[in-house]
């Protein structure tokens, strides 16, 4: 597919621990901020959706920790579409500081109705994934 | 008033920060933590008021850092109703570790009708910390 | 192996989200609380081998959101060992309510030394992991 | 003293709880940013001071919560320097959705020491802050 979505973000106080470093579970929270930023871009109103009740729920991650990010520094999110089909989109995230890379993940969502079963992803995105 | 609801908590990695310490925000979720045990233990049902378009809001916090915690310390939460009237109640909260007394806050919170206008507490609630 | 370590857990309110459930994230942080009480009942005083540079670092997760938990829900974390060998060793964790399994996870974790390399799991760990 | 020092933040999925709004301890971390990016423009370079020992310590928060923020929300937070003398720095800080005060607080911080004691500010803090 096309080139990935980049999306920046920095290491705040708040997201470090007493390791000294960027606390783990923080790193889910990275690349869910770029996701929102993702979708956006192609198109979604995620509170629109969510009015109408519909919502994105995460359902799976398959996440690495490779290397640690500290205090302050600037990281990158880089988003890309792997597969989107009926009511499932997978995507593969990774989180660089420059030129090194400290995450990555490959994550599925499946797409919610008002009714709490799946349904299809909206038109536009899943047209949008595809291209 | 009647003797402080005691509610115990730990100190878990994630609230710690890179100073080694418990990140100054994470105080005031122990404290709503309590705040929640507290007025379940009056007879309050958050879920079934919310269901109803009813929540209380914080409009308020004045708040001492006064020592450190750590992780795995063990802390208890002590909650006093300082006030009680209308749309409104004030409590008086500590975190303490054993006999050091490591935060204090009085916190306003107002109660909030389906409307998004405030309204009156719930009859019981009010009548229980006037008790 | 043996039989699973439990660790309870309650849902708060600050771990929801404008979805009304549970923030997906923060079941890495109700596993990895578990992960401190697992490896304290093993022996393991984490704040000391800390003291000496030896901290435990998640290196992969692998995780299932099956189904959503909501506010003041009572939660049990299950977790047993995979495996236990040189640097690493791989858990299982489970987070149930009541009978319903709502997450499960494969979490890979890697002793890291003072010097930034990885080193042996503490011997009394890797024994009682292997037991 | 000088305009005030404004800093840009957006509110995340993460940031929202089952309200529908932004979770109130999520304000404190706005402010912390915010205030990281305050004092970097001041000069200080704050993991420089922690790895010679200095940290700023939260001492007191005053905080009014006036209108809730929802997710997507763009916000601005105001910083400007109340007193500062001595250990101690007092902030008054803000934070705006457009024209709409959302939430206002004074912090107090005091710098602490490697001894675990309060030390003078930075001199060039000191003199900033003055300014």
């Amino acid at each position: 597919m096309s080139a990935p979505h980049v999306f920046e973000t920095e290491v705040f106080y708040e997201d470090t621990d007493m390791g000294g470093i960027v606390y783990h579970a923080n790193y889910l929270k990275f690349i869910e901020r770029a996701r929102s930023a993702f979708v956006r871009g192609l198109g979604v109103d995620q509170l629109a959706l969510r009015d109408a009740g519909t919502v994105f729920v995460v359902r799976r991650v398959a996440a690495e920790f490779l290397r640690p990010a500290r205090f302050e520094e600037r990281l990158e999110v880089r988003t890309a579409a792997v597969s989107a089909t009926g009511v499932r989109m997978v995507l593969s995230q990774e989180v660089r500081r420059g030129a090194d890379l400290l995450f990555r993940a490959e994550v599925e969502l499946v797409c919610m109705g008002a009714s709490g079963r799946p349904q299809r992803l909206p038109a536009g995105l899943a047209a949008a994934l595809a291209g």
